[in-house]
C-alpha cells in the first residue's frame, strides 16, 4: 500500500514530499525500512526515537522524538488511526476458488474425507489430517504430524514435524484486538500476524491459540498444552513448557523453557516468566517473574513458600480467637 | 398445546371448566395471556398475584395468591411439573428433509462446502460462512457477517449485520436447566427459547452461548467475546461489553453497556452489573452492582481500591512478624 | 506383543527363562496376568508386593519388593520406560478404508450428512447423530441418544442410552501424560484406555472429557455436565454428579454420587469426593473430602460455613483500623 493511499484512507491533512509503498504495520521496536507503526503513550518514546519504521502515526505532542528519517503522520489518536489502517494491510478470508493454488502433499500422508484445505497448503510426509478438518490457505504443516478430526487452522499458521493437535482446538484466530473510540465504540484491529507450532508440540483438545497483530504467535519445540488453553496474540511459549487445562496467558507474554503452568491458573500479558518457573494450579501472576526455577502461588501470585507461610499464619491467627 | 392435554401429560387430577390453547411456557412476570407459568418458591409470590398467565403450576399453599382469572394447576413439585411440560413445547431438532424450506441468501453471500443450512435459513448480503459450519433451522444471519468454519449455530439464533464469530464457537446450545427430584435424579427443562447476537458483534474461538430457557439470550450490538467464554441461558450482555478469555456469565445476568470482564473472571446467576463497570481479572463477582464507573476485584469481588488495601494491610500485618 | 519384544524395544540388557505375551499396560493395583505394570515410586512399593502384573518395569532399589511369579525389568527410569513402551500398545488411528467393518446402525437412528462413522461402530435404535460429527473406530451409542453438530467422539467410546451431547465437545481425546527426561524433554505416554459415558447424561457444548491412560474415564448415569468443562483422564464422574460451566477436574479423580461443582470450580488429580457434596463456584479442592453432605469453598477449599467466618473476620479486622 503507497503512504498515500494510507494519508488518503486516514483523511490526513498532510503533503508528503515523497511517497513510498508500505508493506506491513509493525511496532516501533520490530518495523524496518517500509513499514508503517505508531505511538499511542508517550511513556513508550524511547522506543519511537530508535524506530526503523519508514513512517509513524503518532500525536503532534509526541513528534518531537521522531527520527530524521521517519515520516510522522500526526493524528489525534494513533491508535483510533492505527485500527482503520489495518483493515487494508488484511489478506483476504480466503483465496476464491478459482484461484487456488493446489496443495502439495508429501509421501505416505493421508487427507480424511471433509477436510479442506486452503490454496497453496503444503503438507510434508506422513502427516494424518483427519476428518472435518479446516486448513487454511498458506498453511505449512511438515512430516509425521496428527491433525485430529474437527480442528481448525487459520490461514498462514506454520505447523512443524511431529505435531499432534486434537480436535476442536483453534489455530490463528484472531487476536483480541481493537481501539475504543471516546463513545464506547470499539473498532477492529485486524490480526494480520499469524501462528507458529515448532516441532514436538502437542496441543489437547478445544484449545485457542490467536494468530499475532503483527509478526507471529510462536509455541516452541516440544511445548505440552493440554485441554481448553487459551493463548493470546503474541505469545511465546518456551521450549518445553507445559500448560495445563484451562490455564491462560494473556497477549504478547513470552514463557522462557520448560515453564509449567497448573490447571486453571493464569499469566497476565506483556511479561516474562523465566525459565523452569512453576505456577502452581488456580494462581494467577501478574508481573514479569526473573529468577528461574521457583514455584508461584496465589493471587497474585508470589513464591510458593511464602504463600504457604501466609495461608498459614492467616488461618492461625484468626482461628484461635 | 390444549391446557387439557396438559393436564393429562401431568397426570393432574383437576376438572377444567374451560379449555384452552397454551403456546408457550414463560416466567411469571414476562408470560402474557395464552402462556402458561409456575411458582417454585413463595418468596416470588408477589410475581404470582400480578401475573398474566392464563395457567400456572403451584403448590396448594400458595393457590392463594393466584390473580382471578388464571387457572391454578396444583401439583406437589411445580418446578418437576414444570421440567416434565417443558419437553411437549420443544421444535424438533432438524425439520426432516421432506419438509425444508430452501435458505434464502442474498447478493455477494458465500457458502463454503460442507456447510449445513437448515430449514428456512436466511442470509442476507455479503455475508460469508466458511467451511463445515452448522446452521440450524430457522436462523436469520444479517449482512457482511463472518462465520468461521466449524463453527456451530442451533436453530432460531438471530445475528445481525457485520457480526463476526471465529472457529470452534457454539451459539445456541441448551442450557444448563432441570429439575432435581428427591432422588437426586436430573430431569431436563427443555430450553425453547433463542440466542439474538445484535449488529457489530465480534465473537471468539471456543466460546459456548446458551439458549434461554423462555425467550432470548441477548448479545448487543458492538459487544467484543474473546475465546473460550460461556455466556449461560438468558443473559443479556450490553452494549460494547468486553469480556475477556475464559471469563463467565451464569444465567439470567445482565451487564449494563461497556462493562469489561477480565480473563478467567465470572459473575454470578440473577444479577445486573451498573454500565462501565469493570471486573478486572481473576474476579469473582457474587451481587449486583449498582454503581456504574467502578472497577471491582477479589473474591467475593469488592471495590477495587478496597482490595488493593486490604491485600496491602494482610501482607504488612503477617510480614512483620 | 510378547515380552521378549518389550526387552528388546527398551534395550534391556536381561535373559528371559520364559517368553509371554503382554496383553497390556496396567497400574500396579489394576494388572492382571497377562499384564505389565511400572513403579515409579517407591512410595507404592505395597502395591508391588501384591500386583498380579507378569511383568513389572522398576529400579533396581525396588527389585526386592517384587512378588515371586512377578518377572522384573530393571531400568534407571521406569516412568520413561514406560513412556517410551506406551506406543506399541497403541491401537491405530483410524482402520484403513480397505479393512473397516459396516456400522451397525438400529431402527429410526438418523446419521446426517457428512457424519464420520468409523469402522465397527454401533448405534442403537432412534438416535440422532448430526452433522459434521465425528465418530471413531468401535464407538458404541446406545438408544435414543443426540450427538449434536461439530462434536468428536473418538475412537472406542462407550455410550449408553438416552445420553445428549452438545456440539463442540471432545470426547475420547488424550490425557496429558508424559514423562520427562532430566532433560527437560517430554515424552508421549500413549493414552491406550477409554471413555464410558452411562445412560441419561447430558453434556454441554465445548467440554473436553480425555480417554484413560489406561482402562475407562467413566461418566456416570444421569450426571449433568456444562460447557467448557476438563474431565482428566482416568477421573470418574459419580452418578447424577452436576459440574457447572468451566469447572475442571483433574486426573484420576473420583467425585461419589450426586456431588455438585459450581461454575470455574476445581479438583485436583487422585483425590476421592465424598458423595452429595458441593464445590461452590470458584473453589478449589486440594484434598479427598471424606464426609458427605458439604458445603465447601475458597482455595484451598474449606468447609464452606468456616470460609465464611474466616471472610468475615478478615475484612472486619483490617477495616476497623
Amino acid at each position: 500500500m503507497k503512504l498515500s493511499e494510507i494519508v488518503e484512507v486516514l483523511e490526513l491533512k498532510i503533503e508528503l514530499s515523497q511517497d513510498i509503498e508500505i508493506e506491513k504495520i509493525n511496532t516501533l521496536k520490530d518495523a524496518k525500512d517500509g513499514e508503517i507503526s505508531f505511538l499511542q503513550n508517550s511513556k513508550y518514546s524511547s522506543e519511537l526515537k530508535t524506530t526503523n519504521a519508514s513512517a509513524v502515526l503518532l500525536s503532534p505532542k509526541d513528534a518531537k522524538y521522531i527520527p530524521e528519517k521517519t515520516i510522522p503522520l500526526l493524528v489525534d489518536e494513533p491508535y483510533i488511526a492505527l485500527a482503520k489502517l489495518s483493515k487494508y494491510f488484511a489478506t483476504p478470508l480466503e483465496i476464491s476458488e478459482e484461484s487456488r493454488v493446489k496443495p502439495e502433499i508429501g509421501e505416505e500422508s493421508v487427507i480424511a474425507k471433509n477436510v479442506f484445505l486452503g490454496s497453496n497448503v503444503k503438507i510434508g510426509k506422513g502427516s494424518q489430517i483427519l476428518h472435518n478438518t479446516y486448513i487454511g490457505d498458506n498453511v505449512v504443516i511438515g512430516d509425521y504430524s496428527i491433525i485430529y478430526p474437527n480442528t481448525t487452522v487459520y490461514k498462514e499458521t506454520i505447523i512443524g514435524n511431529s505435531v499432534i493437535i486434537h480436535s476442536g482446538t483453534v489455530v490463528g484466530s484472531d487476536g483480541f484486538g481493537f481501539a475504543t473510540t471516546k463513545h464506547g465504540e470499539h473498532i477492529k484491529i485486524y490480526q494480520n500476524g499469524n501462528v507458529v507450532i515448532e516441532d514436538g508440540v502437542e496441543i489437547g483438545s478445544n484449545t485457542s491459540i490467536d494468530r499475532a497483530v503483527f509478526n507471529s504467535t510462536f509455541i516452541r519445540k516440544g511445548a505440552r498444552i493440554d485441554n481448553l488453553v487459551q493463548i493470546a496474540h503474541n505469545c511465546d511459549i518456551g521450549v518445553g513448557v507445559v500448560l495445563a487445562a484451562q490455564s491462560g496467558v494473556a497477549g504478547s507474554s513470552k514463557l522462557g523453557r520448560n515453564v509449567v503452568m497448573g490447571g486453571q491458573s493464569g499469566i497476565t500479558g506483556h511479561v516474562r516468566i523465566a525459565p523452569f518457573s512453576t505456577i502452581t494450579a488456580r494462581s494467577g501472576v501478574t508481573k514479569s517473574i526473573k529468577t528461574s526455577g521457583r514455584y508461584w502461588s496465589g493471587f497474585p501470585a508470589v513464591e510458593h513458600k511464602n504463600w504457604l507461610k501466609l495461608q498459614a499464619k492467616i488461618s492461625k491467627f484468626f482461628n484461635k480467637g
